[in-house]
Order: structure tokens, then C-alpha cells, then sequence
């Protein structure tokens, strides 16, 4: 696995971009500065899934950006996407790791518990969340807030993006707690321009990071 | 892959199964003399996915009896289960052979020219149907009836398996196509006694093959 550069982490949602397709969402999002595509589209059959990741794979991959593909590690692996987002619902990270090899593994944690659980079972990273109350996902857990989001971050080595409700008003605040990045879906896919509304956030977190990424 | 015994293809279907798990489906088909078990739930989880695909290969492996999943290849692979069955909307053929290696891939078509494309694509055996008008799915094409079956299998060099409100009643003009065995789905789960509706199946498929499996 190459570095793993999570600061901006943007998951493509049909649903909210006013009809925007997957792949004009990703490469606004890149050209904003997105570091990471993560394709999510549950409602799509897994022919359209492995149709529209190895088209995500080459837009992220023209411009250097890490692509992920959420939930089906068969669509990771057969689109050769660099790695596989797991939900506490999906296929746990220790049986995924036997067939992905040492392609990228990311799991959802909302809990201390969920975080060391990953970690032990070889999660490259962790999405966090959801810090604040979102609309974006219908089945998202009790937000944790910024104090849970910390105390997660703290108990594992692996780098944690952060996810849920962050915006341009609470970005630094997130940012505060040691995150290696933020997650972001409305913020940057329901925005009229995709690509500013990702130049905005890059815009704080690379000044936040200018700092040093270990001032919390 | 060891020969391939297609004859009585029990697919799980909890919605029709009166309550009985997945578990109970397959432990009494093949008890009942059911060759191949199918794991389809797509409305569970990835995680419940192979969780129970696990328990399932179980099953059959502690009988002989083939044990294939619907849809997910990951899901297949990280079972171990001997096989997958894929629709025309899930990943084409020939993909999912890249991962699945010499495992079974089965693949579903409803004309001669979705037939031979799985073939060439490498698939080990195919699903054809729906011969008769069913219930048990929603999406299903136009039945293709007797006729249409007899073509694909007549146009195919591979196994073929019909599926598609096959019963009793209509069972041996069914077997009369050459084909290689029956998929059912509610004439065995949605049976009140799912063991004697599979054995009652069987008696009449092997009544049937023992005149020889060629004389169409
Ligand atoms: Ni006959």
C-alpha cells in the first residue's frame, strides 16, 4: 500500500447530486482536491457496480486520487480498485483481507470497541462517525460528537477519517481532534458546484495541517 | 470441479419457506435428495451473507451435495462454497472467473444468445428459464416455455439446469429437453414437508435418467 493520503475524502451519492452521475461527481471532487473516491451505490446491480468502478478507477487514477469501493469486495478487487470500505454490516475486515490481499481495507467504527476490533483485524483505516447528525445515511448510528470522535482517534494506531455531518462551519473542529482526513458526502455532492464546495474544504484543511498534524 | 451432479437444484428462499431459515431449507432438501443447494438472500447483509453461506456449505459438504451462492462472489469465495450462480445484471462470467479460479460459475439466460455468451465466457453450467410462469421472482423474464428451453439446450455445449415453475406435473416433459436437472425454488420450500416434496422430485428425475440421459 502506498501512503495513504486521506485528508479529503469524498463518497459519490447518486441520490443527493441533483442527477449528477458518479463519475461527474468524482472528477469534481478531484479537481477540488479530493484525495479519495469512495463509490457507494447499494441500489446498483453488480454488473452496473463493476461497470461504473473501473470507470471511477480511471478518473481517480488519471489524477493520482485513491479509489475506494464500498460494501462488495468482489467489485473492489475485479474493477482493481486500490481498496474496500466495510460497514459493521458488511464482510469483516479479517475475511476480506484474504482475498484482497494488501489492497487498502477501511472499516466503519462508531465505538471504541468497533475501532480496536478493526484495527486488530487489519483495517488500514477507519471511517468514524457519524460526528454530527447527517441526512446522508438512513441507517446511521446516535452521532458520537467531537469528544467521541477524539477518544477514538486516540485508542488506535491506525489513521481515522472522520465522517458525519462535517461541513466548512465545524471542519477545523474535526480537524482538532487528529483526524487524518474527514469524509464528506452532502457537503461536496448535494453542493451546486462540486468542485468549490472541495477547493473550500481542502482550502482549511490544508492550512489546519500547515501546523503539523500532531498539535491536538 | 468434480463432476457436476445438476439433477435436483434446490434454491433457499426464506420468504416462501413458512419461517424455516435458510438451514432448515437446505438440511431437508438434501435430505429429500436435493444435488445442489443455492444460498439467495439478497436482502441480507454481506456479513449475515457469509455467516450463513458458512453454516450452509457445511450443510452440504457433510452430504456431498454441491453448495453454490447467489450473486456475491465474495461472499462465495470467502465461504468456500463450491460455486456461484450469476444473473444477467451481476458481475459477467468472465470476470468473476478471474477470482474464482476452477470454482463453479453458474450463470442465468433466458435466450440463445445470453446462453452462449455465459459459455464462451466460461460458465460450467447455465440456468434457463423461466420455462413456466412463476411467483418466486419478482423480475422474472417472459416465460420461454418447453420450446425455448429444448433450443438453448440443443445450442449449448454445458449443462443446463431449467428453472421456472417446474412441478410434478410438469417435470418429465421438462427432463424430455435434455436437460441436466431442475432448479426449484417453491415446489420444495414453500412445501408444507420440503424433504418427501425433494424426494418426490428425485423419483421421478431418476426414473427418468435411467432410460438414459440422451434420448431427446
Ligand atoms: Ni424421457
Amino acid at each position: 500500500m502506498a501512503s495513504l493520503d486521506l485528508r479529503l475524502y469524498v463518497i459519490t451519492d447518486r441520490k443527493i447530486s441533483g442527477g449528477r452521475s458518479h463519475e461527474e461527481i468524482a472528477a469534481a471532487a478531484i479537481e477540488g482536491g479530493a484525495t479519495v473516491v469512495q463509490f457507494r451505490d447499494k441500489e446498483l446491480s453488480g454488473r452496473k457496480q463493476v461497470e461504473t468502478a473501473l470507470r471511477l478507477r480511471d478518473i481517480a487514477r488519471a489524477s493520482g486520487v485513491t479509489f475506494i469501493v464500498n460494501d462488495r469486495v468482489d467489485v473492489a478487487l475485479l474493477s482493481d480498485a486500490d481498496g474496500v470500505h466495510l460497514g459493521q454490516d458488511d464482510i469483516p475486515a479479517s475475511m476480506a483481507r484474504k482475498i484482497m490481499g494488501n489492497k487498502i481495507i477501511g472499516v466503519s467504527a462508531s465505538t471504541v470497541e468497533e475501532a480496536l476490533l478493526a484495527q486488530q483485524q487489519g483495517a488500514d483505516y477507519l471511517g468514524v462517525g457519524p460526528v454530527f447528525p447527517t441526512g446522508s445515511k438512513a441507517d446511521a448510528a446516535p452521532p458520537i460528537g467531537l469528544t467521541g470522535l477524539a477518544e477514538i482517534v486516540r485508542s488506535v494506531d491506525i489513521p481515522v477519517v472522520a465522517i458525519g455531518g462535517i461541513s466548512q462551519e465545524n471542519l477545523v473542529d474535526v480537524l482538532e481532534t487528529g483526524v487524518s482526513g474527514v469524509a464528506v458526502i452532502s457537503a461536496v455532492v448535494a453542493a451546486s458546484d462540486i468542485t468549490q464546495a472541495a477547493r473550500n474544504l481542502r482550502a482549511v484543511i490544508d492550512a489546519h495541517s500547515s501546523y503539523g498534524t500532531t498539535h491536538r
